[in-house]
């Protein structure tokens, strides 16, 4: 293709995709009454192999030429970067630190059992053929699984709890600390994961060693620097936010910032978005980091992110699973997830005096993987960690268990808890 | 390249050419007094083989590998598109209406200047050797080189008057009305240029009848509708703006209407600009079109235009300009060039009752060129319609004439004329 053919077949590829997405959104929220990240998770899944390609592969090819894969590619990529830079925005450092005293141990313990359970199905699913990578060894396999069992929607989270009004409360603060904790202890094991497969770099002091040293001790350091020393360096900014607004040269920089973090993070073989999200949280509160998102997330939720759950979804072939064996997989692994995370959350709100009621609405809400799971499994994929069969399980994962949020939250904790997001408002989603 | 050392090159490209565009931005307007746009088209330049390519060709190789360019040209077709639709958006349909019966004469004698220029010298430059493409008529090639010299940096004039304060007086509404006729004028001309150009379909009636149907046809197809159809349909959008805020919903619709413009003026042969640009106008004003601006251009200006100047840059080499008798045509398509424009605005400006030095400042002004020369020249480029050597001249052109507007506007005009933009605020550059 020319670069003319390219652009213009991107021009309509993109009016499909963002439709699609505003389209599958109105639906489930209109009659299911389930927040707009759920209608683009399926809307994604809609405009791949799985529903279009296999009613029209004609239409398929036409809308998404070879040639648009890449670029699809490098924009959910610049998507979801950018996306974990905004939620980064959002993080509240104190909050984590105070959540990490107070929290920690029930945390831990409910981070726990995801691992717990993906260690002890790992053994039989390292033997069903297109699940994992052929390099990838058991514990790898168990770490990325336990990984993708125990996240969060933590943006998703966060935000059903400041809407219940219950975010001052032990309940508020207990949840709101513990999928912190947990999705950051989640995200530290993925990016473990992706160093014990980074590619050796020629001198090979022993066998395991100088594999993690790039991945994982370039991730390591940036993580300190930007946990460490960057928020004092960036404070300038709310100054000079403060003083003039935020002019086009601070957003300017800001995405300079951005875009070498991201960088930083892909060329170490970890991912954009480490980068983005570390460098999010160091980035300083108050008008600057208010300004930024009002700025950059209405094109980064309404444009980019769509070409991620796109990009995705293309990769998504539901097809694979429709082999009997598979689906008894799938259904398994699905029951594993729901029991090991919703039942830790349950029992850590139980331990901490929640009632019955309440500690079931907090377990129906933390199970809710959302975007976050997607993000996650996306990496996999790409470092070759799981397999196309794989994917496509955890994916189905990541809608129902979003799904179910919802409607069971409303069962355990009373209507008001399933309030649906009318249009998703400008603000952080899942 | 696979698709993740795209994406990681992708990051570290565009931390360089945001950077860039700012740093020499800041430059211009510190120590030169010129606007941010200026400082932008040179670092476009800048990064390009005309200097980092001739210093390091090593750097530019790995700063942009050949599969990046796709990317880069994508990005810059998506951020001009999108930039045209947001001055589209800012167009006041009653003010060139109304300025349309007052000074349309004098807007006419101003634009035909530039294109009897234009026709005197083709005769001659045609049978330069790379300046032309070798399928362009002498009318053609007339007709656009015309179309470039008449044009304005229109977005630059109406807000440097507006600065002025002097928006509401004749002189204002005049140079207003005039640089708005004189643009609408040279991209209708630029727009047959295409058109006849534009790949015969198969079935030809007749020598170049055809050939114009498609791009011709279906460009004024859209036109019309958007002028006289298009207003009426999309009022509800305002009002679903002032009911409910410029949610999610109304910005992910206005995008997908964007695409869709920006896709069938591409599709028939013209340009996603045309697209963009006449679906700005007729989108309804008030709330939906202040806070679509204000969610959209951050990102557009900041991220996607840069791209644009940067893929402008790559193609300009201005070392072909070095051999001795292109100098003498370099200089004589830019003297031609402000003479026509300049002089033709001035007597226009005499005509209508203008003291010297008004008229002066006037011309200056409305020889300023900026990005809109850009735009129509990497066109032209991309059609065939002009070669690499010519290119370089305009984008000369583009540069100096956009330069000398300033000092020219103060030197005429006193002082306040040359009120340094501090760092461009959000709101339409050139």
């Amino acid at each position: 293709m020319t670069n003319s053919e390219l652009s213009t077949s991107f021009f309509l590829q993109m009016a499909a995709i963002i439709a699609t997405c505003r389209v599958v959104g109105w639906i489930v929220r209109r009659w299911l009454g389930q927040p707009q990240v759920v209608g683009e998770m399926i809307a994604g899944v809609v405009l791949g192999p799985s529903l279009l390609g296999a009613l029209s592969p004609a239409l398929e090819a036409a809308l998404f030429p070879a040639d648009s894969k890449k670029l699809l590619y490098v924009g959910a990529q610049l998507g979801v970067g950018l996306y974990m830079f905004l939620i980064g925005l959002t993080f509240d450092r104190g909050e984590f630190a105070r959540g990490a005293k107070g929290a920690a141990s029930i945390s831990f313990g409910s981070m726990l059992a995801p691992f717990a359970v993906a260690a002890a199905m790992t053994p039989w699913l390292i033997g069903v053929p297109g699940l994992f990578g052929a390099h990838v060894g058991q514990s790898q396999a168990a770490l990325f699984l336990g990984a993708a069992i125990a996240i969060t929607a933590f943006p998703m989270l966060a935000r059903i709890i400041h809407e219940q009004g219950i975010a001052g409360t032990r309940l508020g603060t207990l949840s709101l600390s513990a999928g912190a904790i947990g999705d950051a202890g989640a995200w530290v094991v993925v990016a473990v994961v992706l160093a014990s497969l980074a590619p050796n770099f020629g001198f090979n002091l022993g066998p395991g060693t100088m594999l993690a040293v790039k991945a994982g001790g370039g991730g390591l350091l940036f993580a300190v620097v930007m946990i460490a020393i960057a928020p004092r360096l960036l404070r300038p900014l709310e100054t000079m936010a403060t003083k003039h607004g935020l002019n086009e040269t601070l957003i300017a920089l800001a995405l300079v910032l951005f875009l070498l973090a991201a960088w930083a993070m892909d060329a170490a073989g970890m991912h954009a978005v480490f980068g983005g999200f570390l460098l999010g949280t160091a980035m300083p509160r108050g008008r600057f980091a208010t300004e930024l998102r009002e700025k950059l997330e209405p094109f980064a939720t309404c444009f980019l992110l769509p070409m991620f759950f796109t990009y995705s979804g293309l990769n998504t072939d539901m097809s694979v699973l429709a082999h009997a064996g598979l689906i008894g997989v799938t259904l398994a692994i699905l029951a594993a997830a729901v029991i090991a995370k919703g039942g830790a959350c349950y029992i850590a709100a139980r331990l901490s005096g929640e009632s019955h009621a309440d500690a079931m609405g907090i377990g129906a809400l933390m199970n809710a993987r959302g975007l976050m799971e997607l993000i996650i499994i996306n990496i996999g994929l790409t470092h070759g960690v799981i397999g196309p069969a794989l994917f496509a399980m955890l994916v189905l994962m990541a809608i129902v268990t979003t799904l179910m949020a919802g409607p069971l939250f409303t069962l355990f904790c009373g209507r008001h808890g399933a309030k649906p997001t009318p249009a998703r408002p400008l603000t952080a989603q899942s």
